[in-house]
């Protein structure tokens, strides 16, 4: 399977649209997923081209997961969350939807389960949400 | 959190309780998951002691999504699979059952549902399953 540079997140990357941006650093963007699954859900991807976790090389699989651990704290404090449910999706029958490498990760809280998937959610509410996670961070 | 060496997966690294072990290198473990959500749900899990990925250390982290990358490609070739879903919970608020770093790695198939949680598998489908990961990887 080819990687093709029109998917959404490679126009996020080269900022062509639009994203609520909470983190990034030299290897990984981290911004919010716009159908959250909890309040916070954001995905965290690297920032040259790889299909899946299939096709990803060592250093950006490694880059990703030490994102994914960073952001993850950030999302404990900034929705007192309890909890932090992560998920990777690979081709269409994984899950997978856009076919950049993804890493969904979701605060977590006691007795409230995910929501279903595919619910747009409102961009200012997206908007405070990241707001809370940038804050945690800095 | 601490680190209780009594869970079960602990146990398993030290061959105190039976797994269907399909993998393992220097720092991970790789086995088959007694309760799957498709034939050839497997866990991959780091030899050394780590709660879950939020007090894991990078090279912990590094070592598992390795392995992760490694066991889905064999899976692939395993069950003819189309793509592969992977997840990992933190706390008992975001999932996690099993209090030692795991990742749930699914090879999945176009039109497949996941199963619901909670049923245990015959341990000859088990073994049956385990045998084609190890064929697949050898």
């Amino acid at each position: 399977m080819n990687y093709d540079s029109d998917n959404i997140f490679a126009k996020i990357l080269r900022g062509e649209i639009p994203a609520e941006r909470v983190y990034e650093d030299a290897d990984t963007l981290v911004f919010m997923d716009i159908m959250p699954r909890a309040d916070g859900h954001v995905l965290v991807i690297p920032k040259t081209p790889a299909r899946n976790m299939l096709d990803a090389s060592p250093q950006q699989l490694a880059a990703c997961i030490a994102t994914v651990q960073k952001i993850a704290h950030a999302l404990l404090r900034a929705f007192d969350a309890e909890g932090i449910t992560t998920q990777q999706f690979n081709e269409a029958a994984g899950g997978q939807e856009v076919f950049h490498l993804h890493y969904h990760v979701m605060p977590r809280h006691d007795g409230v389960r995910m929501r279903a998937p595919g619910t747009m959610e409102k961009p200012e509410v997206l908007k405070a949400n990241a707001e809370r996670i940038r804050a945690a961070l800095s």
